[in-house]
């Protein structure tokens, strides 16, 4: 088998984890199999170097910033070489120009054009391990770029795929991808495999195991990745397309965000092109919308709710209340006290069914549902806040998720 | 006037520090000057690598570590490149690989084959500032190499020539080549001239200002070095072709190196090939030879006398006691108590009347001569190191290079 290994930067944060992972690499060697990896910067590093250059200055060039950082995962990947060479495997350390990850000129949010992996693929059939820096890349001009933070997921998913491997798997701090919030429901349960499409789903709600670039890379090349721990080397979740085949629950899991504010506006006259006047000021100020929910017309008034990050709510309601007369409408009202919850599921056949089921049970609970909205795989409600907790466990329990052999006194 | 300016470990150790030699820059640059910067890793840096990587491995491959102790540079590189962007002036960092720097293979102690600079003149003739990483480059293969500790200055002198800058500015924590050490003379004066030869003299006799193979190398190429402080911004030493035109000094300095120890071979035949028989198992361990002085022959026997550093003392009585009988030698006496003393200059016309001034200097105070070398420039002797300072301070005096401005008091 051919591995990409991506390993974070907990896994590599000290001397003595750079050791572990090496040895989880052995392993793999060991199996028989031909082994690459991807690092990122150890823990705080990037941090570290980001801070000199604010010490430097306010507006440091992006180039320059990039330049900096990016010598973050060459220190790692330069380590993690030497350890492996000592444990008797050849390894190599590669940074991106030598990996031969070409991105666009985006400095500090670059995107991959193309990975020359062939190089490599040579050394991981003789059992030799490149080590490659996550994260980086050049441009066309040779200048050092960055993907922004978290790319290194992405860095391993798009090498992955240049080197033909067979699977990605990307170490982390956590065990793999749960039903919910384990510190929420003690009863959730570690989903075994799971859909790109979910896992999309859950990464947009925040859960943060995943970058949700590297998701749709690996969706549109089809590459399996496996998400698990480099502390505990159980089997993590698998994260692949759908297989028609295998029996799958209903609903996957359960998740939230807590980041939400909710914003309506009154009473508008309800004519084509009237929600742009909103949402265009909105969008030109970087403020991303997510739900949204336009009442039916009354009378040719008509309201309409949706929901920002909470951050973005008050210069969101002071940019509407100054457009408020352009649009004709009545009044501005707003709500930074909501949160988010959905249920996600490739296996929803109906999303009639699935949305019944869910307000009724949130209903037993008078749990207050505010807004509704639902996407191919997912059912979202917007509610108070205070019932996120109980939202939460009500619906887990709901759909069947909770583990049967956790207990709710562990 | 195109310059490229160096700054060393101290001139960049910290963000303070960084600022400071930004300063610099920026007054070449209003000044009307084209500029290019070779930077070295902040003071400290490349140690805390080094020990990472002896934390992890005693044996770690070369390859890997050169690629560990690049990012030092590239720190240092981005970090001055962001303040003098900050300062208004345009700069760009670029490491080995983008500043176009061929090495051969040779990890740790690489030679540079050539530099790509044709980019980098574009830049300056815009007044942009490229900041270089020194000490580092590319090997053919693409893998990142470093020159060996000291390696910058070479960058530096390889990049003036490259970019046919007029002059090469290597900025240090001391303010020029002295006439001897001020430790021991305080009447030692600044050198505002010195020719290649007698700096390279000077370096090879431990006077650690610049490294040697940067001497070779602006020789080679008739570049300018302008040594000076990156702390007092006064002019330093000029290390040029010697004018013919210009008046000097007989002697221009008084150097010493205390790091001796003396071996004498005693009654050995004097055969053709029987001197290789000793200097070929030193050279094979890899022990540098220095001074050589071998008797006149007597009665078919001569004594081999030599110098060798004194860290290898032991070593060397060692083996050459292993190997006394098959060189039919009587005995091997040894003697790690001396040092050598230099007067160095372009100026001495004959080497005749230098060392007979010297030995007189040095006789009338009852310091011993055990030994002595000359070259081209130079007049070695060896003695007790116990004389080392008064000799220093009598062949000063002796050839009038007291400053007579100084105070013996100061």
């Amino acid at each position: 088998m051919r591995i990409v290994q991506k390993f974070g930067g907990t896994s590599v944060g000290s001397i003595e984890r750079i050791k572990k992972t090496a040895e989880i690499v052995q392993q793999e060697i060991a199996r028989g199999n031909e082994v690459a990896v991807v690092v990122s910067a150890m823990s705080g590093e990037t941090n570290r170097l980001i801070a000199m250059s604010k010490d430097m200055s306010a507006q440091a060039p992006a180039r320059e910033v990039d330049a900096l950082v990016a010598t973050g995962e060459q220190v790692t990947a330069a380590l993690l070489a030497i350890e492996l060479n000592r444990l008797g495997i050849k390894s190599y350390s590669f940074n991106g120009n030598q990996a031969g990850f070409r991105t666009d000129s985006s400095h500090s949010r670059a995107r991959i054009s193309g990975v020359e992996g062939d190089h490599l693929i040579k050394h991981m059939q003789r059992f030799e391990v490149p080590v490659v820096t996550g994260f980086q890349g050049i441009d066309p001009e040779g200048n050092i770029t960055t993907l922004g933070r978290g790319g290194s997921d992405t860095s391993a998913v798009a090498l992955a795929i240049a080197v033909q491997a067979d699977v990605c798997d990307i170490y982390t701090d956590v065990d793999g991808v749960y039903s919910t919030d384990p510190r929420i429901v003690r009863k959730a349960r570690k989903i075994n495999y799971i859909s790109y499409e979910e896992m999309l789903e859950f990464a947009s709600l925040g859960a943060k195991v995943l970058q949700t670039r590297s998701v749709e890379l690996a969706m549109n090349y089809n590459m399996p990745i496996h998400l698990r721990s480099s502390f505990d080397l159980i089997p993590g979740t698998i994260v692949s397309k759908e297989d028609p085949t295998m029996e799958r629950a209903t609903i996957t899991g359960v998740a939230y965000n807590r980041d939400e504010a909710k914003v309506t506006v009154q009473g508008i006259p309800d004519q084509p092109g009237i929600v742009a006047s909103i949402f265009g000021p909105v969008a030109d100020a970087g403020i991303n919308v997510d739900v949204i929910v336009q009442n039916v017309s009354e009378q040719g008034l008509t309201d309409v709710t949706f929901t920002v990050p909470r951050g973005d709510f008050e210069q969101t309601m002071t940019l509407l209340k100054e457009i408020c007369s352009s649009m004709h409408a009545s009044n501005i009202i707003g709500d930074d006290t909501v949160a988010k919850v959905s249920v996600i599921g490739v296996g929803m056949r109906s999303h009639a069914g699935i949305a019944s089921q869910m307000f009724a049970a949130l209903a037993k609970n008078n749990i207050n549902i505010q807004m509704i909205t639902t996407s191919e795989i997912k059912v979202t409600v917007v509610i108070d806040e205070n019932y996120l907790e109980l939202a939460v466990r009500t619906l887990h329990t709901a759909f069947g998720l909770d583990d049967a052999e956790a207990s709710d006194l562990s």
